[in-house]
């Protein structure tokens, strides 16, 4: 009684789902190499074209749209498929045949069986003129019906494996590092209590403290992927409240370039891994050339690129902006893109005065910090940075920013017992996506939106 | 300006983090290769044995520990040994010579200088006697000091990546979906609530509703590794309030078994990566051998299940329990190793009473659910199902388990609109490695546990 039924099909190519009992499914995109045979697609009634003689059916599975045409008669299939609606999802078992007249790549689908699995309701509430409100109410039906919306996932899984594989290389442990946090330590202002068993507990920020306390515990290299939290009022086409973060934290290094090193190299082996797979729907879908960087990506100070700023681009003329602003951003990009073909550039040694208390300074410098952004296509995407590691250091810092230490307890101990130099960064990848595909807002970047005036669906 | 000097190693081999300026970092498992040559290694001091005429510095790094060699005299060097404390971060150049009498690997450093990086307070707050409160307290010196306990994540790491690729493989989408929620949908009672901009919000419990709608949204399999929350004040050795899920969601299925088959196979997959990479230190760590699961795993329904505890077993005196307890699992587990010699059961066909009202029915069997749990080592790590999918029996089911609707409305509207067949499940990644390593408790197995009585470090 304990021992299984053996498998009707092999577990290794688990690529088509169907089951013991039905027959094997084929995908759309696999029709072509099937001409001649019979084969069974399962997926959505994307159009009904019901004519006096004629009943054609245009079926969408994740992989393209196939023709299925049949000629009306008495028969059940007639029936069945005049009784269609759009949308819902159908299994049909036919014959594949070449038919040059036909636009979905010259074939058809003879239908020889018609199996409703689940009938969509009518109307639907979306359609191809709805706005971006309700097609994020409706997200669901909006990415099944738009295979450039549904793209972003594919290219966001891609390059995730590639960001992984570059690290698993390069002696990277995976991490999952706490959400839930006892105090509001990083920064007060942004973070959402939640109750806590009578008590609070607030949501972390990013994983910054942790992946240090990684370090301090002797896992060499760590990152993570994983959901951040900004209690953030802000309204824009780049900021969330949820995002996933991509963090990466380095320990017992020399200095910040080998951060910025790793990133650059991270990044242009994930794009590679893009390209290669999603270039050519990029382009169809989006207009977008992928380019795999070259590296090392150009580099400029903060102090060069205000300077550069303010002389040839006639940004801030007032002078009075210590960090740059989104449209300092988009005009230092275009200038290094204009100047050197390049869509990324690092700004280093930001001003101490407009970066965390943690981040380490530049010897003599207690002005700057040996920190950097990085900026794609005019976009930022990456803050990074060395870590300040001297116990003593790391709280006069803080004393400076006027941070009150006691939430800070835990942190701080991690560098009283010999916490080697380490640093990392931290990217939104959503705002990878952005840049990578030219989206206009986050929201088209991620799966379902998170914002102030958005928790659903 | 903006072009950076080039790099002095190649981004290719990040191994060895030695940064531009200084002498390349050799790991402590290396320097058997080495012997004879001149190296700098980089590490935490571990033991320091000051003698009249020697000095003896055991170095540890995250690969092993080395023996730091050196004769007293008037020297700097001298000095500088002599000053050192337990934990303290040094950076080491010197040369590996071979030395039969020592016995860490028959090899020694003799130094030739020594870098201070970060000088460690004492006493330490530690040390091997501390129970298992402030070893979580001191977190980061636990797992600094401890190679078994640094083991875990190692693994962890790999056994993900096992993972990722059988599911890549297998034609998944990895998802990030959104931890907050506007609604305590799934079930109100264990759902944490936190402040979001004057208003509610709630931390989701699993990936479950989110990764329907991608199935609904057309993406057509999708896998999540990710956090989830649960507000149960347990204190068991097995539960958390903050852990890491392993979700996968499979569109288009036939039958419930399709997701079983996936999920052995994807265990399989990922514990043969383990056993190569890991099985030599998981059994001088913990005594353990890891045993690469044949597929298919054994299976039971819960009614044999039930009888073979009642019958065999002697659980359960009374028949009073509709639902496997600890106790229970363990016994069915154990029972299945004597006669299969199997780690792992699935246990299918759960009372629809115990199991959400989203787990889908055999036909003519309201009573029963198209569900399963697995079963390793005695321990439930993992809850499966097939959906159900059609929109009035899932809406008839929520009001048999007597659920208020209202706050399930983004849920159930992406089954009115042709939402196909589909199954998956939900995977504790903590459980897994204490399943497979033995560990006494989830605290364990986790980077930073998280419980009602446990929010830090």
């Amino acid at each position: 009684m304990i021992h299984p039924t053996t498998h009707p099909e092999s577990p290794e190519s688990p690529k088509s789902p169907g089951g013991a009992g039905g027959a094997e499914r084929t995908l759309v995109a696999e029709l072509a190499e099937r001409i001649g045979r019979r084969v069974t697609v399962a997926g959505w009634v994307q159009t009904l074209r019901l004519q006096s003689t004629m009943q054609f059916v245009l079926v969408r599975d994740h992989t393209g749209v196939v023709q299925v045409t049949h000629r009306k008669g008495a028969d059940e299939l007639t029936a069945l498929l005049e009784g269609l609606t759009t949308e819902s999802a159908v299994r049909i078992t036919g014959r594949v045949v070449a038919n040059p007249v036909v636009k979905l790549g010259g074939l058809e689908l003879l239908p020889e069986s018609v199996e409703l699995l689940n009938r969509a309701a009518g109307p639907l509430p979306i359609d191809e003129h709805s706005g971006p409100e309700p097609r994020l109410d409706w997200r669901f039906l909006d990415l099944r019906r738009r295979p450039a919306a549904r793209l972003v996932f594919a290219v966001q899984s891609t390059f995730e494996q590639g960001m992984r594989e570059y690290a698993y290389g390069a002696g990277c442990t995976e991490l999952h590092t706490p959400k839930l946090m006892g105090t509001a330590s990083e920064s007060g202002a942004e973070v959402f209590r939640l109750d806590y068993f009578g008590g609070s507990a607030y949501l972390a920020q990013s994983p910054q403290f942790y992946k240090q306390m990684a370090i301090a515990g002797g896992i060499d290299r760590v990152f993570e992927i994983g959901p951040v939290f900004r209690a953030e009022p802000s309204y824009t086409s780049r900021h969330a409240t949820e995002f996933t973060g991509v963090d990466v934290e380095l320990g017992w290094i020399e200095d910040v370039e080998q951060v910025q090193r790793f990133e650059e190299e991270m990044i242009a082996h994930a794009l590679a891994l893009v390209a290669e797979r999603h270039g050519e729907q990029i382009r169809e879908q989006y207009g977008v050339e992928v380019r795999v960087p070259s590296t090392p990506f150009p580099r400029v100070t903060m102090e060069q690129a205000q300077q550069l700023l303010r002389g040839e681009l006639g940004w801030d003329p007032e002078g009075a902006k210590v960090d740059l602003d989104p449209e300092g951003e988009r005009a230092l990009s275009a200038h290094i893109l204009r100047e050197t073909g390049h869509e990324f550039v690092f700004v280093t040694h930001y001003p101490a005065s407009i970066r965390p208390f943690y981040h380490a300074r530049p010897a003599g410098r207690p002005d700057l910090t040996l920190s950097f952004d990085l900026l794609w296509n005019g976009l930022e995407v990456t803050t990074g940075a060395q870590r300040e590691h001297r116990y003593e250091v790391l709280v006069e810092q803080a004393a400076e920013k006027g941070m009150d230490t006691a939430p800070l307890t835990d942190y701080l101990n991690c560098f009283r017992f010999g916490c080697p130099p380490h640093g990392g960064f931290g990217m939104g990848l959503g705002r990878m996506l952005m840049a990578l595909l030219g989206l206009g807002s986050l929201r088209e970047a991620v799966f379902l939106f998170r914002g102030p005036n958005r928790l659903t669906p």
